[in-house]
């Protein structure tokens, strides 16, 4: 390993690649919208295969339209070392989100290649189709088939707005492989990726170490009361759906901060019916968001969370529901390759902070097959899914010379 | 007036009286539909006409519409004593909302003839033209153009749903009276009606004396912070409308307890933009209802919601603005009005409660240009503006036997 202390990737030439893909589907306000399975999606994943050809690697497109591309190792009988993310952006995206991540590891790959540095593992570098959900419902389906997360027909049958099918637009655009859509043993896996969040830039840390992905909890709460006019009805018996609405937001604030820096309580939606200026409302519907990045703390949240709605609304006389509308559990990456990244952030000297996702990746499902962990870079005023997502040049490098020697790390045994 | 303190309306012929109205734009629910200006209103209109008529009243139509059958007095000098209400009903309306003000006061004369006795001041019933508002907006301009509240020609070009107009529908159905629509002297007014509210079937009163009309103020209430991802944003730093929102509410809500037990707070409505489940969102925007029967306090009100929202935006980093979206000034009834309604029940026995009323009814413009006031009875359940609107005939009764001695009371001055 004291060979490679001083390797570090070409920032430039980083720079360079990842404007050549933002071209593809730029749009005027400087981002992008290369939405999965387009035609501007085709040209991306041709560019990237061609970049990867070039650099010496095989390419292999499976079942989903997920592309690897493999640098081959000195021993066969070790499984890859993987890095990937995904190349489809936002209708109004970026040009770093999930991009960044796919050309840091082509980067590695280059850099690696201009060293004459060869791995015992082979590496690979992984393009997922459909991370964003953006066109076809839902996001991550091209690694979460290839991890046992959904079907593939599930996967074929999904429609876009304008009715076409995600197997039928993935032949079209010819990207329908012939390896099959199922998860491979791997060393590790990692992902590189702008953290759509204020927290590094706000904290002046140049690197996010991730121990794992937040827990996420989607609930419809109902409030169901008595409607009345405003005048005539006295206060003191209304059932009124806001008299429960604002005791049980106080509550969800107070039980987020008793969890904090990590937990999140997220008010996104809510409705009321009749929703007439002077008519108590029958019934208030409350779109509840709750995240915490260890499973228990999440599930003892959501305990509390059915507590606190069944207490105040059995005190201001209202019925209530609680319907689940979506789980996903809280992952914890593994810990050799979350040490992996410690160790090559401490080696290269960036300022970091140990966090958590607070968003879905890719490397959520990986994680399920293979030992993973990620890494973040600062985005500007913590943009995302927006077309001024912006980032530093010297973070987007330091970030790729992080996955360079994780990688390096993972994939030379004998160390 | 010894001689009259026996006196009693004919309680059965009210009752026949109000449901043979009700069968005119009778629904299967067992509830009303005879909107304004339709061919059903010209039936009931018609009908009434006739009663009054056969009554021995002289019948006036003005030029909005509004009807005046009087009986005369004995002293043509004093001006009139006038009680009415409204025909008109919701589209899925109730019996009694209105109509029975107006049968109330048809009774009172028809009493009157059986018993043989002349009032000094003549006595008047009126019919007040599209109270409701359900088929041109605004409601009670028919008594509003009679105080001076609106314009004629403001009034005749209300449209329907339909684009056709109140001033040719008015024609249409023969009811475009060639006196003016203008406020003539009168010695009182009174209104008897159903509470529209649960106050006095929860406390099991008769009669609800009246002394004014709830003030009202409504209010668009914004709420402006800074979208985010659920995920990756720090509670700490999110400026988010939901934080402002609960301690709005909580501290709106105590306000109006402070103010008990007249005084209301009512949220019909909320929105929030942009609605997406896993997202801060940016903008919140809640319809306040503050009311209260006295002017200074309801203005006091108004000043301490500025206040909360003020202070309570700048201590969660909102922006916020308060929209003032109408108001209605609160009414003091004439207090000799209310005495002589005070005086009626205390002589008559019926159990009561001095309230005021929370909805806009007709007397709240004749108050304006005439001494007012007004007589609840109870309503079961306090529905209303509802096809299951129902009342007890024997509150009917009372109610209607309070108007005659308050009238009576009025309109003989000797006394």
């Amino acid at each position: 390993m004291s060979d490679y202390h001083q390797l570090r990737i070409n920032g430039q030439r980083l720079g360079d690649t990842l404007m050549a893909m933002a071209a593809i589907g730029a749009t005027d306000k400087g981002g992008c919208n290369r939405q999965a399975l387009t035609d501007l999606d085709k040209q991306g994943r041709d560019l990237f295969v061609q970049w990867c050809e070039d650099a010496g690697c095989s390419v292999t497109v499976d079942a989903m339209g997920n592309i690897f591309a493999r640098r081959p190792g000195t021993n066969p009988d070790l499984p890859a070392v993987l890095t990937g993310s995904h190349l489809d952006t936002q209708p109004t995206g970026g040009r770093f989100d999930g991009v960044y991540g796919v050309l840091a590891g082509l980067e590695v790959v280059r850099s690696l290649n201009d060293a004459g540095i060869e791995t015992e593992a082979p590496l690979e570098v992984a393009v997922w189709t459909n991370e964003e959900g953006a066109r076809f419902s839902p996001a991550m389906i091209g690694s979460g088939v290839w991890s046992g997360e959904f079907d593939l027909d599930y996967a074929y049958a999904r429609s876009d707005k304008e009715g076409k099918t995600f197997g039928d637009e993935l032949a079209r655009i010819g990207y329908k492989g012939k390896a099959p859509a199922v998860a491979r043993p791997l060393s590790a896996a990692f992902e590189v990726h702008i953290e759509q969040g204020p927290i590094l830039e706000a904290e002046q840390k140049q690197i996010g170490v991730l121990s794992g992905v937040q827990g996420m909890h989607w609930y419809d709460l109902t409030l169901i009361g008595q409607p009345c006019h405003a005048g005539p009805s006295p206060m003191e018996t209304r059932r009124d759906p806001f008299m429960g609405l604002h005791r049980i937001l106080s509550e969800l604030y107070q039980l987020a901060a008793e969890h904090g820096p990590w937990a999140r309580a997220t008010f996104g939606d809510i409705r009321v019916e009749p929703g007439s200026r002077n008519t108590v409302p029958e019934k208030l519907v409350l779109a509840v968001d709750l995240r915490h990045p260890d499973q228990k703390t999440l599930d003892a949240m959501d305990q509390r969370f059915r507590e606190i709605a069944a207490r105040v609304a059995d005190e201001t006389g209202l019925e209530h529901q609680i319907r689940d509308e979506w789980r996903s559990p809280a992952v914890a990456f593994d810990p050799k390759c979350v040490e992996a990244v410690r160790s090559s952030v401490a080696e290269l000297g960036y300022s970091n902070k140990e966090m958590v996702s607070g968003a879905g990746h890719d490397s959520v499902y990986i994680s399920r097959v293979a030992p993973t962990s990620m890494i973040f870079v600062p985005c500007e005023k913590g943009l995302s899914h927006n077309e001024a997502e912006n980032a530093k040049a010297e973070d987007l490098e330091a970030g790729a010379n992080v996955l360079l020697h994780a990688m390096l790390k993972m994939a030379n045994k004998s160390n």
